[in-house]
Protein backbone atom coordinates (compact mmCIF):
# COMPACT_ATOMS: atom_id res chain seq x y z
CA UNK A 1 0.00 0.00 0.00
CA UNK A 2 1.28 3.63 -0.31
CA UNK A 3 -1.06 6.13 0.64
CA UNK A 4 -0.75 10.00 0.81
CA UNK A 5 -2.00 10.05 4.45
CA UNK A 6 -1.63 7.43 7.52
CA UNK A 7 -4.19 4.45 6.75
CA UNK A 8 -5.42 1.62 8.28
CA UNK A 9 -4.47 -1.13 6.34
CA UNK A 10 -6.11 -3.90 7.88
CA UNK A 11 -8.99 -4.61 5.62
CA UNK A 12 -6.24 -5.75 3.15
CA UNK A 13 -4.36 -7.44 5.57
CA UNK A 14 -7.25 -9.64 6.33
CA UNK A 15 -7.42 -10.34 2.86
CA UNK A 16 -4.15 -11.48 2.46
CA UNK A 17 -3.92 -13.43 5.93
CA UNK A 18 -6.53 -15.84 4.56
CA UNK A 19 -4.68 -16.38 1.71
CA UNK A 20 -1.94 -17.56 4.13
CA UNK A 21 -3.21 -21.27 4.40
CA UNK A 22 -6.38 -21.16 4.27
CA UNK A 23 -8.13 -19.62 0.93
CA UNK A 24 -4.32 -19.72 -0.44
CA UNK A 25 -1.41 -22.08 -0.40
CA UNK A 26 1.08 -19.84 1.02
CA UNK A 27 1.07 -21.01 4.19
CA UNK A 28 4.94 -21.03 4.92
CA UNK A 29 4.57 -17.23 7.21
CA UNK A 30 4.08 -14.06 6.63
CA UNK A 31 4.99 -10.46 7.54
CA UNK A 32 4.09 -6.90 7.33
CA UNK A 33 5.71 -3.98 7.66
CA UNK A 34 4.37 -0.24 8.37
CA UNK A 35 6.12 2.94 8.07
CA UNK A 36 6.19 5.84 10.38
CA UNK A 37 8.02 8.66 8.86
CA UNK A 38 11.70 7.60 8.32
CA UNK A 39 11.08 4.55 10.69
CA UNK A 40 9.30 1.06 10.51
CA UNK A 41 7.05 -1.64 12.40
CA UNK A 42 7.48 -5.32 11.19
CA UNK A 43 6.22 -8.33 12.22
CA UNK A 44 7.35 -11.62 11.30
CA UNK A 45 5.73 -15.08 12.04
CA UNK A 46 7.09 -18.47 10.17
CA UNK A 47 3.56 -19.64 11.17
CA UNK A 48 0.70 -19.50 8.50
CA UNK A 49 -1.16 -16.38 8.64
CA UNK A 50 -4.34 -18.04 8.83
CA UNK A 51 -3.62 -19.53 12.24
CA UNK A 52 -1.14 -17.12 13.83
CA UNK A 53 -1.88 -15.34 17.23
CA UNK A 54 0.07 -12.34 15.70
CA UNK A 55 -1.79 -12.28 12.55
CA UNK A 56 -4.82 -11.96 14.76
CA UNK A 57 -3.77 -9.35 16.73
CA UNK A 58 -2.86 -7.08 14.18
CA UNK A 59 -5.94 -7.49 12.62
CA UNK A 60 -7.23 -5.65 15.99
CA UNK A 61 -4.90 -3.13 16.27
CA UNK A 62 -5.39 0.04 13.99
CA UNK A 63 -1.50 0.90 13.51
CA UNK A 64 -1.70 4.07 10.45
CA UNK A 65 1.17 4.16 8.14
CA UNK A 66 1.28 5.94 4.49
CA UNK A 67 3.37 2.91 3.00
CA UNK A 68 2.68 -0.97 4.21
CA UNK A 69 4.60 -4.11 2.69
CA UNK A 70 3.25 -7.16 3.53
CA UNK A 71 3.58 -11.09 2.16
CA UNK A 72 2.63 -14.33 2.55
CA UNK A 73 5.16 -17.06 2.07
CA UNK A 74 5.18 -20.94 -0.02
CA UNK A 75 8.61 -21.81 0.70
CA UNK A 76 10.82 -23.42 -2.33
CA UNK A 77 14.31 -22.27 -1.75
CA UNK A 78 15.08 -21.91 1.69
CA UNK A 79 13.69 -23.88 5.14
CA UNK A 80 10.26 -22.40 7.15
CA UNK A 81 11.82 -20.07 9.91
CA UNK A 82 11.74 -16.65 10.55
CA UNK A 83 15.12 -15.28 9.48
CA UNK A 84 13.53 -16.17 5.76
CA UNK A 85 10.33 -14.70 6.34
CA UNK A 86 9.74 -11.90 4.28
CA UNK A 87 10.00 -8.52 4.46
CA UNK A 88 13.56 -8.44 4.77
CA UNK A 89 15.01 -4.90 5.86
CA UNK A 90 18.28 -3.04 5.63
CA UNK A 91 19.51 0.37 5.62
CA UNK A 92 21.28 2.28 2.71
CA UNK A 93 22.10 6.03 3.06
CA UNK A 94 20.71 6.00 6.33
CA UNK A 95 16.96 4.72 4.68
CA UNK A 96 15.48 1.82 6.26
CA UNK A 97 14.94 -0.39 2.89
CA UNK A 98 12.26 -3.02 2.96
CA UNK A 99 11.68 -6.04 -0.12
CA UNK A 100 9.36 -8.65 -0.39
CA UNK A 101 9.19 -11.37 -3.55
CA UNK A 102 7.36 -14.25 -5.53
CA UNK A 103 8.81 -16.30 -7.49
CA UNK A 104 12.21 -18.72 -7.93
CA UNK A 105 15.51 -17.06 -9.22
CA UNK A 106 18.05 -19.74 -11.14
CA UNK A 107 21.45 -19.01 -9.98
CA UNK A 108 20.86 -15.61 -8.16
CA UNK A 109 23.28 -16.98 -5.45
CA UNK A 110 26.18 -16.90 -7.92
CA UNK A 111 25.96 -12.85 -7.91
CA UNK A 112 28.89 -10.92 -5.77
CA UNK A 113 27.31 -8.95 -3.22
CA UNK A 114 28.92 -6.25 -1.59
CA UNK A 115 27.68 -4.37 1.61
CA UNK A 116 24.91 -6.52 2.37
CA UNK A 117 24.89 -10.14 3.20
CA UNK A 118 21.71 -12.63 3.63
CA UNK A 119 21.14 -13.34 7.00
CA UNK A 120 18.80 -16.71 5.57
CA UNK A 121 18.99 -18.67 2.99
CA UNK A 122 16.30 -17.85 0.29
CA UNK A 123 16.94 -16.90 -3.09
CA UNK A 124 14.45 -13.57 -2.45
CA UNK A 125 17.04 -12.48 0.51
CA UNK A 126 20.12 -12.54 -2.23
CA UNK A 127 18.34 -10.87 -4.57
CA UNK A 128 18.02 -8.03 -2.20
CA UNK A 129 21.14 -7.88 -1.31
CA UNK A 130 22.39 -7.64 -4.34
CA UNK A 131 20.58 -5.09 -5.43
CA UNK A 132 21.22 -2.63 -2.58
CA UNK A 133 24.48 -3.78 -2.84
CA UNK A 134 24.41 -2.72 -6.78
CA UNK A 135 22.57 0.87 -5.62
CA UNK A 136 25.64 1.40 -2.83
CA UNK A 137 28.24 0.64 -5.42
CA UNK A 138 26.83 3.33 -8.29
CA UNK A 139 25.64 5.90 -5.41
CA UNK A 140 27.60 6.59 -2.36
CA UNK A 141 25.39 9.01 -1.75
CA UNK A 142 21.51 8.95 -2.78
CA UNK A 143 20.72 9.94 -6.61
CA UNK A 144 18.06 11.87 -7.32
CA UNK A 145 14.65 9.99 -7.91
CA UNK A 146 14.26 9.93 -11.35
CA UNK A 147 17.57 8.14 -11.57
CA UNK A 148 16.77 6.06 -8.40
CA UNK A 149 13.57 4.71 -10.30
CA UNK A 150 15.34 3.89 -13.68
CA UNK A 151 18.09 2.08 -11.88
CA UNK A 152 15.59 0.13 -9.87
CA UNK A 153 13.46 -1.35 -13.05
CA UNK A 154 16.77 -2.21 -14.69
CA UNK A 155 17.82 -4.16 -11.71
CA UNK A 156 14.50 -5.64 -11.73
CA UNK A 157 14.95 -6.39 -15.43
CA UNK A 158 17.52 -8.20 -14.62
CA UNK A 159 16.59 -10.32 -11.59
CA UNK A 160 13.61 -10.86 -13.92
CA UNK A 161 16.47 -13.11 -16.18
CA UNK A 162 16.63 -15.33 -13.94
CA UNK A 163 13.58 -16.59 -13.16
CA UNK A 164 9.90 -15.15 -11.47
CA UNK A 165 10.30 -11.53 -9.92
CA UNK A 166 7.16 -10.39 -8.47
CA UNK A 167 8.82 -8.09 -6.05
CA UNK A 168 7.41 -4.79 -4.07
CA UNK A 169 10.82 -2.62 -2.44
CA UNK A 170 10.65 0.70 -0.30
CA UNK A 171 13.40 3.18 0.85
CA UNK A 172 10.23 5.00 3.12
CA UNK A 173 9.70 7.40 0.54
CA UNK A 174 8.61 5.48 -2.70
CA UNK A 175 7.29 1.94 -3.30
CA UNK A 176 8.04 0.41 -6.06
CA UNK A 177 6.84 -3.02 -7.14
CA UNK A 178 7.85 -5.21 -10.52
CA UNK A 179 5.49 -7.49 -11.97
CA UNK A 180 7.40 -10.62 -13.09
CA UNK A 181 4.07 -12.51 -13.18
CA UNK A 182 1.23 -11.50 -12.02
CA UNK A 183 0.28 -7.95 -10.07
CA UNK A 184 -2.39 -5.80 -9.97
CA UNK A 185 -3.19 -2.55 -8.42
CA UNK A 186 -5.90 -0.34 -7.71
CA UNK A 187 -6.25 3.60 -6.30
CA UNK A 188 -9.36 4.74 -4.12
CA UNK A 189 -9.74 8.70 -3.99
CA UNK A 190 -12.83 11.04 -3.79
CA UNK A 191 -15.66 9.97 -4.47
CA UNK A 192 -15.03 7.20 -2.33
CA UNK A 193 -17.56 3.63 -2.59
CA UNK A 194 -17.85 0.49 -1.08
CA UNK A 195 -15.61 -2.50 -1.41
CA UNK A 196 -16.32 -6.16 -0.18
CA UNK A 197 -13.37 -8.60 0.22
CA UNK A 198 -13.25 -12.00 -1.73
CA UNK A 199 -11.30 -13.81 1.05
CA UNK A 200 -13.79 -13.39 4.03
CA UNK A 201 -17.25 -11.83 4.52
CA UNK A 202 -16.14 -7.94 5.20
CA UNK A 203 -17.70 -4.49 3.28
CA UNK A 204 -16.25 -1.26 4.13
CA UNK A 205 -17.88 1.91 3.07
CA UNK A 206 -14.60 4.29 2.68
CA UNK A 207 -16.97 7.39 2.00
CA UNK A 208 -17.09 6.85 5.93
CA UNK A 209 -13.89 6.16 6.43
CA UNK A 210 -11.69 8.58 4.31
CA UNK A 211 -11.79 12.19 3.62
CA UNK A 212 -12.18 14.01 0.01
CA UNK A 213 -8.29 14.32 -0.50
CA UNK A 214 -7.01 10.91 0.40
CA UNK A 215 -5.36 8.89 -2.04
CA UNK A 216 -5.05 5.26 -1.39
CA UNK A 217 -3.27 2.44 -3.53
CA UNK A 218 -3.23 -1.17 -2.98
CA UNK A 219 -0.51 -3.43 -5.04
CA UNK A 220 -1.67 -7.35 -4.69
CA UNK A 221 -0.75 -10.86 -6.72
CA UNK A 222 -4.05 -11.09 -6.99
CA UNK A 223 -7.05 -8.46 -6.88
CA UNK A 224 -8.41 -8.70 -2.96
CA UNK A 225 -11.75 -7.27 -3.46
CA UNK A 226 -14.78 -8.70 -6.08
CA UNK A 227 -16.70 -4.74 -6.73
CA UNK A 228 -13.78 -2.54 -7.68
CA UNK A 229 -12.10 -2.47 -10.96
CA UNK A 230 -8.08 -3.52 -10.14
CA UNK A 231 -5.57 -3.25 -12.91
CA UNK A 232 -3.61 -5.94 -14.31
CA UNK A 233 0.20 -4.92 -14.93
CA UNK A 234 2.08 -6.69 -17.80
CA UNK A 235 5.36 -8.96 -17.07
CA UNK A 236 8.23 -6.73 -16.49
CA UNK A 237 6.11 -3.27 -15.32
CA UNK A 238 7.82 -1.62 -12.88
CA UNK A 239 5.61 0.54 -10.79
CA UNK A 240 6.91 3.98 -8.76
CA UNK A 241 4.08 4.63 -6.11
CA UNK A 242 4.44 8.14 -4.32
CA UNK A 243 1.57 9.30 -1.85
CA UNK A 244 -0.71 6.77 -3.49
CA UNK A 245 -0.60 8.19 -6.86
CA UNK A 246 0.83 5.78 -9.63
CA UNK A 247 3.31 5.38 -12.22
CA UNK A 248 4.01 2.99 -14.30
CA UNK A 249 7.61 2.33 -16.25
CA UNK A 250 6.83 0.43 -19.19
CA UNK A 251 10.10 -2.30 -20.08
CA UNK B 1 18.76 -11.66 28.37
CA UNK B 2 20.89 -14.70 27.52
CA UNK B 3 20.15 -18.44 27.86
CA UNK B 4 20.94 -21.93 27.13
CA UNK B 5 17.50 -22.59 26.29
CA UNK B 6 14.87 -20.40 24.71
CA UNK B 7 13.02 -18.95 27.40
CA UNK B 8 10.11 -16.82 27.97
CA UNK B 9 11.22 -13.10 29.32
CA UNK B 10 7.81 -11.95 29.96
CA UNK B 11 8.56 -11.48 33.90
CA UNK B 12 11.62 -9.45 33.43
CA UNK B 13 9.60 -7.22 30.61
CA UNK B 14 6.67 -6.99 33.20
CA UNK B 15 9.19 -4.81 35.45
CA UNK B 16 11.33 -2.93 32.88
CA UNK B 17 7.83 -2.00 31.08
CA UNK B 18 6.14 -0.05 34.35
CA UNK B 19 9.91 1.67 34.61
CA UNK B 20 8.67 3.44 31.29
CA UNK B 21 6.78 6.20 32.58
CA UNK B 22 5.11 4.73 36.07
CA UNK B 23 7.65 3.55 38.43
CA UNK B 24 10.51 5.12 36.15
CA UNK B 25 11.02 8.35 33.94
CA UNK B 26 11.88 6.22 30.73
CA UNK B 27 8.79 7.64 28.84
CA UNK B 28 9.93 8.65 25.80
CA UNK B 29 9.80 5.05 23.96
CA UNK B 30 10.60 1.47 24.35
CA UNK B 31 11.60 -1.39 22.74
CA UNK B 32 12.49 -5.13 22.53
CA UNK B 33 14.10 -7.60 20.19
CA UNK B 34 13.57 -11.39 20.53
CA UNK B 35 16.33 -13.49 18.24
CA UNK B 36 15.06 -17.06 17.31
CA UNK B 37 18.01 -18.47 15.57
CA UNK B 38 19.49 -16.41 13.20
CA UNK B 39 16.24 -14.24 12.71
CA UNK B 40 14.65 -12.02 15.38
CA UNK B 41 11.30 -10.21 16.09
CA UNK B 42 11.37 -6.46 17.31
CA UNK B 43 8.43 -4.76 18.59
CA UNK B 44 8.70 -0.75 18.79
CA UNK B 45 7.00 1.55 20.06
CA UNK B 46 7.18 5.53 20.66
CA UNK B 47 4.88 5.65 23.38
CA UNK B 48 5.45 4.92 27.28
CA UNK B 49 5.94 1.44 27.53
CA UNK B 50 3.85 1.74 30.58
CA UNK B 51 0.15 3.01 28.77
CA UNK B 52 1.52 1.22 25.43
CA UNK B 53 -1.57 -1.77 24.08
CA UNK B 54 1.61 -2.96 22.33
CA UNK B 55 3.62 -3.40 25.53
CA UNK B 56 0.34 -5.27 27.33
CA UNK B 57 -0.17 -7.31 24.35
CA UNK B 58 3.60 -8.87 24.97
CA UNK B 59 2.81 -9.46 28.37
CA UNK B 60 0.33 -11.99 27.02
CA UNK B 61 2.49 -13.42 24.37
CA UNK B 62 4.99 -15.72 25.21
CA UNK B 63 8.27 -15.50 22.86
CA UNK B 64 10.68 -17.84 23.82
CA UNK B 65 14.46 -16.71 23.05
CA UNK B 66 17.71 -17.28 24.00
CA UNK B 67 19.00 -13.59 23.43
CA UNK B 68 16.34 -10.45 24.19
CA UNK B 69 17.28 -6.90 24.00
CA UNK B 70 14.96 -4.10 25.42
CA UNK B 71 15.03 -0.53 26.37
CA UNK B 72 13.14 1.88 27.80
CA UNK B 73 14.00 5.50 26.80
CA UNK B 74 14.06 8.70 28.08
CA UNK B 75 15.02 11.44 25.71
CA UNK B 76 17.80 13.87 25.36
CA UNK B 77 19.11 13.96 22.01
CA UNK B 78 16.38 13.19 18.74
CA UNK B 79 12.95 13.59 19.12
CA UNK B 80 10.04 10.92 19.89
CA UNK B 81 9.77 9.25 17.20
CA UNK B 82 10.01 5.47 15.56
CA UNK B 83 13.06 5.83 13.93
CA UNK B 84 14.88 7.21 17.08
CA UNK B 85 13.29 4.35 19.59
CA UNK B 86 16.04 1.72 20.98
CA UNK B 87 17.04 -0.81 19.88
CA UNK B 88 18.41 -0.63 16.78
CA UNK B 89 18.70 -3.31 14.00
CA UNK B 90 21.36 -3.37 11.29
CA UNK B 91 23.11 -6.44 9.00
CA UNK B 92 26.92 -7.22 9.23
CA UNK B 93 28.59 -10.39 8.24
CA UNK B 94 24.93 -12.21 7.21
CA UNK B 95 24.46 -11.28 11.42
CA UNK B 96 21.51 -9.31 12.61
CA UNK B 97 23.24 -7.00 15.30
CA UNK B 98 21.18 -4.81 17.37
CA UNK B 99 21.89 -2.30 19.86
CA UNK B 100 20.42 -0.14 22.88
CA UNK B 101 22.51 2.55 24.67
CA UNK B 102 21.54 4.41 27.82
CA UNK B 103 23.35 7.89 27.95
CA UNK B 104 24.57 10.97 26.03
CA UNK B 105 27.92 11.24 24.32
CA UNK B 106 29.74 14.52 23.31
CA UNK B 107 30.73 15.03 19.74
CA UNK B 108 29.57 11.88 18.84
CA UNK B 109 28.08 12.65 15.41
CA UNK B 110 31.50 14.18 14.45
CA UNK B 111 32.88 10.79 14.13
CA UNK B 112 32.96 9.21 10.74
CA UNK B 113 31.17 6.43 9.77
CA UNK B 114 31.47 4.21 6.84
CA UNK B 115 28.93 1.84 5.43
CA UNK B 116 26.61 2.66 8.16
CA UNK B 117 24.63 5.52 8.57
CA UNK B 118 21.92 6.43 11.21
CA UNK B 119 18.05 6.82 9.78
CA UNK B 120 16.83 8.52 13.13
CA UNK B 121 18.88 11.57 14.66
CA UNK B 122 19.96 10.01 18.30
CA UNK B 123 23.72 9.91 19.29
CA UNK B 124 23.33 6.26 20.32
CA UNK B 125 22.29 4.96 16.59
CA UNK B 126 25.19 7.32 15.65
CA UNK B 127 27.84 5.44 17.96
CA UNK B 128 26.11 2.29 16.99
CA UNK B 129 26.82 2.64 13.46
CA UNK B 130 30.67 3.89 14.01
CA UNK B 131 30.90 0.84 15.18
CA UNK B 132 29.88 -1.54 13.05
CA UNK B 133 31.53 0.69 10.39
CA UNK B 134 34.62 0.19 12.62
CA UNK B 135 34.22 -3.77 12.58
CA UNK B 136 33.01 -3.84 8.91
CA UNK B 137 36.83 -1.63 8.08
CA UNK B 138 38.94 -4.15 10.28
CA UNK B 139 37.61 -7.03 9.20
CA UNK B 140 35.73 -7.98 5.75
CA UNK B 141 34.93 -11.34 7.24
CA UNK B 142 33.91 -12.28 10.76
CA UNK B 143 37.12 -12.69 13.32
CA UNK B 144 37.34 -15.49 15.81
CA UNK B 145 35.21 -14.84 19.05
CA UNK B 146 38.26 -13.81 21.32
CA UNK B 147 39.18 -11.54 18.34
CA UNK B 148 35.66 -9.80 18.01
CA UNK B 149 34.99 -9.17 21.66
CA UNK B 150 38.29 -7.62 22.70
CA UNK B 151 38.03 -5.52 19.53
CA UNK B 152 34.13 -4.65 20.80
CA UNK B 153 34.96 -3.90 24.68
CA UNK B 154 37.82 -1.47 23.13
CA UNK B 155 35.38 0.01 21.06
CA UNK B 156 33.24 0.10 23.98
CA UNK B 157 36.08 2.21 25.65
CA UNK B 158 36.06 4.53 23.15
CA UNK B 159 33.18 5.34 22.99
CA UNK B 160 32.59 5.72 26.82
CA UNK B 161 35.30 8.74 26.52
CA UNK B 162 32.14 10.71 24.86
CA UNK B 163 30.20 10.22 27.73
CA UNK B 164 28.05 7.76 29.55
CA UNK B 165 28.33 4.39 27.77
CA UNK B 166 25.50 2.12 29.17
CA UNK B 167 24.79 -0.53 25.98
CA UNK B 168 24.02 -4.17 25.17
CA UNK B 169 25.12 -4.97 21.88
CA UNK B 170 24.45 -8.54 20.20
CA UNK B 171 25.24 -10.14 16.38
CA UNK B 172 22.59 -13.03 17.53
CA UNK B 173 25.09 -15.24 19.04
CA UNK B 174 26.72 -13.64 21.93
CA UNK B 175 25.51 -10.72 23.53
CA UNK B 176 27.89 -8.02 25.07
CA UNK B 177 27.30 -5.44 27.58
CA UNK B 178 29.13 -2.23 28.72
CA UNK B 179 28.75 -0.58 31.83
CA UNK B 180 29.50 2.81 31.31
CA UNK B 181 28.09 4.13 34.61
CA UNK B 182 25.76 1.38 36.09
CA UNK B 183 24.57 -2.39 35.24
CA UNK B 184 24.20 -5.36 37.53
CA UNK B 185 23.18 -8.80 36.65
CA UNK B 186 21.85 -12.35 37.52
CA UNK B 187 22.27 -15.34 36.72
CA UNK B 188 20.13 -17.95 37.41
CA UNK B 189 20.33 -22.03 37.33
CA UNK B 190 20.05 -25.07 39.49
CA UNK B 191 18.71 -24.99 41.99
CA UNK B 192 15.70 -22.79 41.23
CA UNK B 193 14.30 -20.37 44.26
CA UNK B 194 11.75 -17.79 43.79
CA UNK B 195 12.09 -14.45 42.82
CA UNK B 196 9.74 -11.07 43.13
CA UNK B 197 9.44 -8.25 41.33
CA UNK B 198 10.46 -5.03 42.49
CA UNK B 199 8.29 -2.70 40.21
CA UNK B 200 5.16 -4.44 40.49
CA UNK B 201 3.62 -7.55 42.35
CA UNK B 202 4.39 -10.62 40.80
CA UNK B 203 6.59 -13.76 41.98
CA UNK B 204 7.93 -16.82 40.07
CA UNK B 205 8.89 -19.91 41.49
CA UNK B 206 11.75 -20.87 38.60
CA UNK B 207 11.73 -24.34 40.16
CA UNK B 208 7.87 -24.91 38.39
CA UNK B 209 9.33 -23.00 34.87
CA UNK B 210 12.59 -24.46 33.78
CA UNK B 211 14.66 -27.89 33.64
CA UNK B 212 17.58 -28.63 35.89
CA UNK B 213 20.09 -27.68 33.17
CA UNK B 214 18.74 -23.87 32.18
CA UNK B 215 21.27 -21.44 32.67
CA UNK B 216 19.28 -17.72 32.19
CA UNK B 217 21.23 -14.65 32.99
CA UNK B 218 19.64 -10.96 32.90
CA UNK B 219 21.41 -8.03 32.85
CA UNK B 220 19.32 -4.09 33.74
CA UNK B 221 20.58 -0.94 34.85
CA UNK B 222 19.05 -1.58 38.17
CA UNK B 223 18.04 -4.96 39.89
CA UNK B 224 14.65 -6.07 38.63
CA UNK B 225 14.02 -8.71 41.72
CA UNK B 226 13.64 -7.87 45.66
CA UNK B 227 14.66 -11.19 46.90
CA UNK B 228 17.86 -12.19 44.30
CA UNK B 229 21.48 -10.97 44.69
CA UNK B 230 22.37 -8.67 41.76
CA UNK B 231 25.81 -8.48 40.88
CA UNK B 232 27.15 -4.57 40.10
CA UNK B 233 29.44 -4.43 37.40
CA UNK B 234 32.46 -1.57 37.43
CA UNK B 235 32.26 1.51 35.32
CA UNK B 236 34.33 0.44 32.22
CA UNK B 237 34.00 -3.30 32.48
CA UNK B 238 32.70 -5.68 29.34
CA UNK B 239 30.15 -8.50 30.08
CA UNK B 240 30.32 -10.89 27.04
CA UNK B 241 27.46 -13.57 27.53
CA UNK B 242 26.62 -16.79 25.67
CA UNK B 243 24.30 -19.37 26.46
CA UNK B 244 23.86 -17.77 29.85
CA UNK B 245 27.44 -17.67 30.81
CA UNK B 246 28.44 -14.68 32.03
CA UNK B 247 32.33 -13.39 31.04
CA UNK B 248 33.76 -9.81 32.48
CA UNK B 249 36.23 -8.05 30.53
CA UNK B 250 37.90 -5.83 33.24
CA UNK B 251 39.36 -2.29 31.55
Amino acid sequence: MSANVPTDIRFSFAALAKRGGETGPHADGWGITFYEGRGCRAFHDPEPSARSELAKLLRRYPIKSRIVVAHVRKANRGRVSLENTHPFSRELWGRRWTFAHNGQLKGVKRLTLGGFEPIGTTDSEHAFCWMLSQLQARFPKPPRPARLEAVIAELAREMSGLGVFNMLLTDSRTLYAHCGKRLCYLTRRAPFGTATLIDEDWRVDFAQETTQTDIVTVIATRALTRDETWTELSRGDTLVLTDGDVRVIGH
